[in-house]
């Protein structure tokens, strides 16, 4: 029961990307779980990986790999993320990897493996090893829905954008496809997610880029404050266009920038919107703070508050718990006398008071909606962050205590 | 429905300390929500706060109140809990404390208010002022059960526990009283709790002694990550025992520090035993860590995370999720190559692999328990830390999404 989130009917193919599923059944049955994306060889890979300290074996390997060599096939497997496996689980990675550079005479370590799913399960590479074959035979440029279908756990919609713009009279392609619904809180990297673009750029603009899209979505989102141990995000520009981005102007860089962020932001708020149990689209937004990491921490403190979400859940517009969750961040420069907050454009309090204009029923017919903005003034400075959070449910609860049985 | 938590049947008068309570129906109608305490004119009294931002009157009224006279009577309502009410709220605090002080005879000062309840209404003290008479009559040395009862929110068990010890052939009483169930994560103070003894004790010993105490018991649990607007922890030593703390051996002060440890540590653990909608009692305990910041920062983790409190609610020894929270703890010295993870005395990991005797059965086994003990240990160093926290429910999300209405 995603929030206003529908299911992409088309995206744009991207030359020099092929994509192939299959249905290899590692847990789920009657679906596809595996995907392999085959990479130009002229093409330049960028990806961030999850900061967490218990992360999974192909996500150690993805990144040595990807210091080594230029990727040229990604494999991917929903349903186990090989994670908490230790050597074992290292050992199925390195197959994962030896399985696909045989096949395709590439080196090993131009492979990347990818895994979500279940922590703390040996992934079974005979598994890829049989439909490998078939995978080769329908690679196809065509294939990024399909792709982004298959790579889904508990999604419950498949998300897969496309933007495409003009630059120098040259159209200019990216297509993404991203998974993620539980253990959100993505920590300087993402859930999965696989973005591709036919322009051409160096591999150090194509780092640099990804990062800062990735501050700008997918670091802005959490569903339930943990972070997972898989997260990782691909950006790959195959410069099968033509146009060298490294080369045009700044307003052109800057169209190409702000193309590649609204996907990116679309990909990371249908995370959201997709959220485990999720009836509530919320953007927290903290404004006028002394400084980034105040606004980033108010802002993670009132989405990741479990009272605040349970009341989100009730449409009950109880300000008071959003209020609680700012003032326990225990910051010194945090003043809330001058604090002014706004639940879907209701000023609930202004100056460190309730809003005389203010009524209970403003505040429930505002809580009413689907998509709420929380907007929280300290009045105190001009730096401000928004993230981007789901309520909590009852559903969570159940989608959580079921998940592995 | 309380994990192994009963009711306590009695508890030891405090010479010294008289309490009344009374039915003021501030919130709720048919039972005690009004608590009267007399504190004897040479008694010491010490508290902490709570360190939330957005901190209610009465907490303000009530450090100020302290700072300036020796406090006489403490006035504690239930269901109303007067924050973010602005001057409005600091004007019903101030009046609850002159009723009172005109009718007792003290100075305004020596009142110290307490409130706990829904947050953005302003407290109605015509509802307290009708009732003083009769809080004043009833004061009595009897009371203490009855007050426990009478402060009580979403609590469904009331908490009172009483400590004997002797000291220097001559015996010392403690008698302390606490609520909580939900918005339940201390910082530095606690929920409401009010403890008294009579031994005789100088306001800074006092004051040291329960700052001590408060670190290892209120400070050491949590319900979900949100910490209280109304926070306070009140510890009163009357003297009326005749003996002096301060001037008694070291081995007796021990014996005195542990009573007052143990009793505190009751308190604060029957507010996670009565968490709302909890099914289990969790111990997070963090073993052989660098340093004490590292080792709260990963209790906390793992004991706030939603992913490990559903997997705890089902008895699903998922403990892929509990090293998954231990492992987004992004600090530097974090280092899991070593680390190992018991459930109930099950070794589930060793030196940072799934040992090599664990069973998924074993892990089922140990999860059935209502009781869930979660030790961690790093293997990089000699700090500790030890948290207590609850399962995450359906109850609780319908606990907290029908509060207000």
């Amino acid at each position: 029961m995603a929030v206003n989130l529908i299911e992409s009917q088309e995206a744009y193919s991207i030359q020099g990307v092929r994509l192939a599923t299959a249905s290899a059944g590692i847990r789920y049955q009657d679906r596809d779980d595996l995907v392999l994306i085959e990479i130009d060889e002229r093409a330049q890979t960028a990806a961030v990986f999850t900061k967490n300290k218990f992360c999974a074996a192909p996500v150690t390997l993805s990144k040595k790999n990807l210091r080594e060599a230029a990727p040229r096939y990604l494999v991917i497997n929903a349903g186990n993320a090989n994670a908490g496996t230790g050597q074992l689980g290292m050992d199925a990675a390195l197959t994962s990897t030896q399985l696909i550079c045989e096949e395709m005479k590439v080196a090993a370590n131009q492979v990347l493996p990818f895994s979500t799913g279940v922590i703390g399960e040996v992934l079974d590479t005979d598994k890829i090893k049989h439909q490998l074959p078939m995978l080769v035979d329908n690679l196809s440029e065509q294939n990024w829905l399909q792709a982004a279908k298959a790579i889904m756990t508990t999604d419950t919609v498949s998300k897969a954008y496309s933007e495409k713009i003009t630059i120098a009279n040259r159209d200019i392609y990216i297509t993404g496809i991203s998974k993620g619904s539980g253990m959100i809180q993505p920590n300087m990297a993402t859930m999965l997610a696989f973005i591709a673009t036919d322009i051409e750029i160096s591999k150090q603009s194509l780092q640099n880029l990804l990062q800062e899209s990735v501050d700008q979505s997918f670091n802005a989102i959490t569903v339930d404050s943990d972070t997972s141990t898989n997260d990782a995000c691909v950006l790959i520009a195959t410069g099968k266009s033509g146009l060298n981005y490294d080369s045009v102007s700044s307003a052109d860089k800057k169209l190409f920038i702000e193309a590649l962020g609204s996907l990116m932001k679309q990909l990371a708020q249908a995370i959201v919107r997709d959220g485990e149990g999720a009836t509530k689209f919320v953007s927290v937004n903290v404004k006028s703070v002394a400084n980034i990491e105040l606004a980033k921490k108010v802002a993670y403190s009132v989405a990741n508050s479990p009272l605040v979400k349970t009341a989100l859940s009730a449409s009950d517009p109880n300000w008071g718990r959003i209020m609680a969750a700012v003032g326990k961040c225990d910051e010194t420069e945090l003043n809330l006398s001058k604090a002014s907050l706004f639940i879907n454009g209701v000023e609930v309090m202004s100056q460190g008071e309730i809003s005389a204009s203010y009524t209970e029923a403003m505040g429930k017919q505002a809580m009413s909606n689907s998509e709420i903005d929380i907007v929280i003034e300290l009045n105190a400075g001009s730096s401000q962050h928004t993230v981007w959070t789901t309520d909590l449910t009852h559903e969570y609860v159940s989608i959580n205590a079921d998940y592995r049985s």
